[in-house]
């Protein structure tokens, strides 16, 4: 068993350099690099879709990670943004060096924001550093209040947390005291977000974030 | 490369045999095991408590699978149904092993069927075998219909597909024609059942799938 960990270690080290390359090269560019990880069906993409259309002053580029299809980066590119769909074929999450070749096929001298939307899956994404600046966790009001404590990797570790499709809070069970319990014990003072879908409610606080990280980025 | 894959592969046929002896000892017994798979929040511990509820013909155990907590094994105790929280600690996915070790204290000779809820993810869980007869898929409304399409390998293994939250229907955009047709191609056949939780709808048709299995398993 020993000797699986080592050479796993070793690929996973190799996977971190590819992953410190990205950070850097965005650093000295000034470019926010955003991975946004949720649950399958949590609302990601419509995340990326409503931020488009709303945040006209930042220029976007949307990478789409997915097991199979590419659904989700034409959605982007009908909305005009560059967007690259890695097929992980089986994969549960992305890792660096697959971001490193999607960058290739992208634009990035005219993007001020990068956002790479997870495969689908609160587990194994949270554990894989690809460069990013931050996580943002995305976690949806029908998936329940228990969410925090069943996956505290991700919530402990995301700059903020979306909480979408408020607009359903009143046809589900949600205890909504107990998330924001958990979710200020596991991450204390990290920014929760309240999203209508529908209306566009709680997109002027994400936009403000987004204005806020791109500023302090570039200093 | 080479060297990690084949290392890999001998753990994975070790867990292989595991199973293997779990299904030979389930299937000399007649008992009846299920692997539940759906993504975080989708219902899996609601149906659960809804089968056992709504099914006393039945006598159930389950093991529950979870990153973290045992909040799951809690809410199955309470109804009076032997339950062990197994907590993977970071794993994705329960593996055969695991679940042999749960079934150690499990009173296995007064059960009919043995539920193991897995871990909450459409990905990893579909490729691992753990001993059961069938998977079957819970897959809830507002995750939205695109579903089957980006996790073909669940959707197409599945023994049966359970649309959970159909209450939800009249305030989320679902395209229930494309869900059932992509389902259809990947999984010619497979019965398709829609549980509205809070009013039990559906819940006759789930208790006469598991009454048809039961009943071939036993010959």
């Amino acid at each position: 068993m020993n000797r699986v960990i080592t050479i796993r270690q070793s690929v996973m080290e190799a996977d971190e350099e590819v992953a410190r390359r990205i950070r850097d090269r965005m650093g000295r560019d000034g470019r926010l690099y955003i991975n946004i990880i949720g649950s399958p069906g949590s609302g990601k993409t419509t995340l990326l879709e409503s931020t488009i259309r709303m945040a006209p002053e930042f220029r976007f580029a949307v990478i789409e990670g997915d097991i199979a299809t590419a659904r989700d980066a034409e959605r982007i590119a009908a909305l005009g943004v560059p967007s690259v769909q890695i097929n992980t074929d089986g994969g549960c999450h992305l890792e660096a060096h697959l971001v490193s070749r999607a960058l290739e096929s992208l634009p990035l001298d005219t993007v001020d924001i990068l956002f790479v939307e997870n495969v689908g899956n609160l587990v194994c994404p949270a554990e894989f550093d690809i460069g990013e600046d931050m996580k943002v966790a995305v976690s949806s009001v029908p998936e329940g209040a228990d969410k925090p404590l069943k996956y505290p990797l991700l919530f402990s570790q995301a700059k903020a947390v979306l909480l979408t499709k408020t607009d359903l809070l009143p046809y589900v069970p949600f205890e909504m005291e107990l998330y924001q319990g958990d979710l200020e014990r596991l991450n204390p003072g990290v920014p929760l977000l309240m999203m209508e879908a529908p209306s566009g409610k709680g997109m002027d606080a994400w936009i403000a974030l987004l204005r806020m990280w791109l500023k302090e980025k570039r200093g």
